[in-house]
């Protein structure tokens, strides 16, 4: 039995909220219904589709067959202002821009899914999505919807740039670290591997089965568009500029993100010194767990939860400090982070709709 | 949002339970565990396991980290009987039998997930168990517990033999057709390919990675315990002997069971009559799901879920209904379905735990 | 050490021929190019592909780098003809029609590894692929390619059928069954499990990894096209019309197809004695292994090998024979008995190119 | 078609060495086995196992049914003596000290797959495996069995020791980079994911299907114990004491093991000319292939293959050299670099029974 569940007992059926969803076919959009079907304030109103308009959400998930009646329809932004207040897109890179400023700017709440509002300087967009952003001033506006960091902000945000999946489980990894100032920040080496379902769901024969399946790979080293994402976020932390090495792998599962992390330290410490500073800054997070030493997280651990787990270990004989974070690339790293973003904005319990454990095996 | 959680609101603290596991370090403990997290009346108070006494759950399982001081005990049934009213035993076949009638005996409610108390015939049991069955006398007073045949009994009785995996997919595949005679009983043949965590959680190499990935094999042709239960319930529906083959296969997965079945129309049929009889009978049961013409299912579809879904065939050229059901091993097949068998016993919203949807991809 | 490749001493430069294959950027293309590449009589002169023209092999295949600057081209047949002697086609059915026809009529000898040359009947053909056949002559020319039934054939024949993947599974299961004619043959179901590989390499979402991965599911039930196939041949070795329940599966490996096969015996008859027929039939057979009492085959067993796997069951209690065959569906259902075949018609060791062993794990 | 083979024509029978394996049922034993079913010239007179003895090889591995009547016996070193005249060693280490002493002394050859005679400073040994060496005077006349580094020892050695499957990975990849001194070796992360065959085969629950499938972590972090090998080698290549950061994870897969490798370029380099290095250093290398810019290996394309793939990039924003090989842990990582081995001791042709193309998909 889980403690929120009877002290829901006084909940007010005037705080549920209309939701949409553009772009629900793909794996993320997918699986924010899977989430807010669990949550108690949230009524999906509307969801789009361009290729799948006028079919059942369960004609494309046939796993999502609770919504009986709900059909894909097409993005059409005014049709939709007068049906949701609070919109989640899990549109593509590019396409999110205009939605996110119409939508925004019609006095809707939003959590973009997409990359286009997480980097604050539109410059470094350009250069790594090879984009112009159109809409600087809305871009202002938005908050980067990392929980752990951003609390307060998210709390007044209408506009919501929602993590990345990588950059979730490598600035959770580093935070700490970072605020605390004990790593050479010139060395940080940030060594991840994602499940495929981090591709998206689409018909390409590079993600096909036979294709993953017994095998794992390397890919976009150097230049998977992370990487900006990453190296602002721990800029900002660290107080001055970062680059780091990020390497990407594929890995042969569904769901679930691993990163390795090393920095050398600069300052002298063993594990249970850092472990220490790890787990009083995490201390009251809903969502991450930091464990005890000697024990390192499993991506299996946390799958369909939106938990992050970190693990640390301090090399003595390097003087390296190697931090391992697992999160579910599809629910911390994309729609689970979302509708914790949402419980924030909306002043719910934070951990409405995301109470479950892990489904192991 | 899902509707059972608002209408919650009326519930009354008086309702929750204090359950006991027996046997909680299997996967099906594990997984009963997992479920009743979710459960909002029911109180996890002792979990037993012999080999891990003294050691914490997350230990064992750290999918199950909010049990946060929940500790294995060994199964001192005295002692259990003072910190329970509900009893679910998760113990190894032969182990269960006297735990049972230890604890049935004691006035406690009891869901028997072994194979003790399914069988209704002693000398059955016997002859494919190896064993003889010591309390005849509670066996007779066991209740099947398949909701969808015998949720009447369900509701009145205090020991409840909690079907086997195969038997569950195989049963609810062919219920429909039995009940209405359509098929011609001697020719049934059920092909089943089950995930790998049916085997329990065990240090054996037959089940390591390297053995089963990659791998598919049929095992126990004609000798699989499951055998007789089947026969037992499907001889019950049809109110006359029925022999069955009866082929079960390891699949390299995680959960899951597939069920294939095939039978000779007694009465030509087509699949649209067949649907017809099959939907009628399912129309009201939560966890059953006949799919459409056409479509037929995918343990993908029911991962984590206590669905069953179900789709038919009648091949015209052979006369053949061909029958396939899907279940999650650990869940309709097992944990799941003893939760379900909880909540009538106990008068509760039959879907409570178990209001998920399943974890896809 | 391996016996035959001692006894090659005595090789005879001049039986190496001259080997194009078209279509060779699929996965029976490229399997064909790992085959070959062990294979010492066997030079590949020419490779086909009209999406990747232009391109070497190894940029589509990274693991055949040892064919160094061999190049895939266009299919040009007349240009083709001066380049080889011998050609396999793995092409599309429909599209092979064609090719073979023109190969064949050129006084090439020609392996067609799709269904166009399978069905003896060109109605039949029609019905269940939807095309005419336009070369009826040269259809009955074809010997189809199933060394263990048609090994006389395919020695003077120019023209070889390839058989289907599950249709070899089925048959080889059947053969000394319906040889000895032990079973009732209006009772068969056949219910076969394939690796994803046999669906080709191809960008379809359906067959995406996270589709695939941890999903179970049946499909084409009663209407696959490998029905008529296995009809054809079962009913040729009966002497009479048989019509099967076929019923194929998608698991979620890369390679591989067990079959699992359900006959009412006509004559009683135990385990051994059923074993004893099928050893003899196949005691000489370089590629098909009949396992003792007891065993049963793995897919793992045999893959990346041309072998065929047989395990046999009498259930007493029903009268049913229970059969068993594993085959990797790329190798014997493929590739392999292509080279098979090949080796057979140049009077080359049978096993030529195709002696080692299984990658297991 | 393989030239080798033609090529073979002339050999001599007088060629034909009897070989032992002390240790033929863990997966290592299993693989020496399949390779040298295809080497010409090595006969397997003996195999050992103490918990299979009195099994044929058949039994425990089904896939090696060519080795028809070869049955397991128990390691009787005296009475092996007279069985071979070449021996590998695939026993757990410690247990190896005393074997290969004992057949060395003797004047046999001898490769030893176990790590006890691979660290040539027996303190280090005791230090990271806990067991004094006892042999020290056999231990100075081993050779570290790496071809690409110490070709010509192993030309003349009677006694060697096979590289750790880890440090095969690593020193390959690093090799070049070292040698040409371009690197800041105290930067060196090595992140490296084994397939679980790593593991070895055993009964370990820790092992089973459930819990690696849909699983990835890390492990021993900064405790492994190939962590001194690896440092051993790479100082010897740099001239001075080299420490690593050396973090080994669990993939989900058979066989393969990936290494990505981070280091601080000492001297500005494009990636192009870090290629250069590499190409040139492994230019005439039988088994060892530098991929083009832009190119990064998979472990699925060199599974049950002796290849070590190496693929390089050069990340200028952060001066990094990161360097990518594959291998497959079982061939090049043991058993495949054990024959070839072999193959070097005894003047063949160092490509003997390792000629094929890797299984894929």
């Amino acid at each position: 039995m889980e403690k929120g569940l009877i002290m829901k007992q006084g909940l007010k059926k005037s705080k549920v909220i209309n939701v949409a969803i553009c772009g629900g076919s793909g794996y993320t959009g997918g699986e924010l219904l899977r989430i807010l079907h669990n949550h108690p304030y949230a009524k999906i109103t509307a969801v789009t589709s361009e290729r799948s308009a006028g079919k059942r959400v369960v004609d494309i998930f046939p796993h999502l067959h609770k919504y009986e009646d709900l059909v894909y329809e097409p993005l059409d932004k005014k049709r939709l202002l007068g049906k949701a207040e609070f919109f989640f897109l899990a549109l593509p890179h590019g396409a999110s821009q205009e939605a996110v400023n119409f939508f925004f700017g019609n006095k809707k709440r939003v959590i973009d899914l997409s990359a286009d509002y997480r980097l604050v300087d539109p410059g470094t967009y350009k250069e790594w999505y090879g984009l112009p952003h159109k809409f600087v001033s809305t871009l202002k506006k938005a908050a980067y919807g990392l929980p752990e960091i951003y609390r307060k902000d998210i709390k007044k945000a209408w506009l919501i740039a929602n993590p990345g999946c990588y950059p979730t489980g490598a600035i959770l990894g580093l935070m700490p670290a970072l605020k605390n100032k004990i790593i050479d920040i010139s060395s940080i080496v940030i060594d991840s591997k994602s499940g495929t379902s981090g591709a998206g769901r689409k018909a390409d024969s590079a993600y096909s089965y036979c294709e993953v399946n017994e095998g794992f790979k390397a890919y976009g080293i150097g230049t998977h568009r992370h990487t900006p994402e990453i190296e602002q976020e721990l800029s900002a932390l660290a107080g001055e500029k970062i680059i780091v090495d990020f390497t990407p792998h594929l890995l042969p599962v569904d769901r679930g993100i691993l990163t390795t992390i090393y920095a050398k330290l600069s300052k002298a410490k063993d594990t249970a010194a850092v472990l220490s500073l790890y787990k009083n800054i995490y201390a009251n997070e809903p969502f991450v767990r930091v464990l005890d030493a000697g024990i390192f997280p499993n991506i299996k651990n946390v799958r369909g939860t939106n938990f992050c787990e970190i693990g640390i270990k301090v090399n003595k004989r390097t003087n390296t400090l190697i931090v391992v974070s697992a999160i579910d690339n599809l629910v911390k790293g994309a729609s689970g982070q979302a509708v914790h973003n949402m419980n924030i904005m909306m002043g719910f319990d934070e951990t409405e709709g995301l109470k479950h454990l892990a489904l192991f095996p």
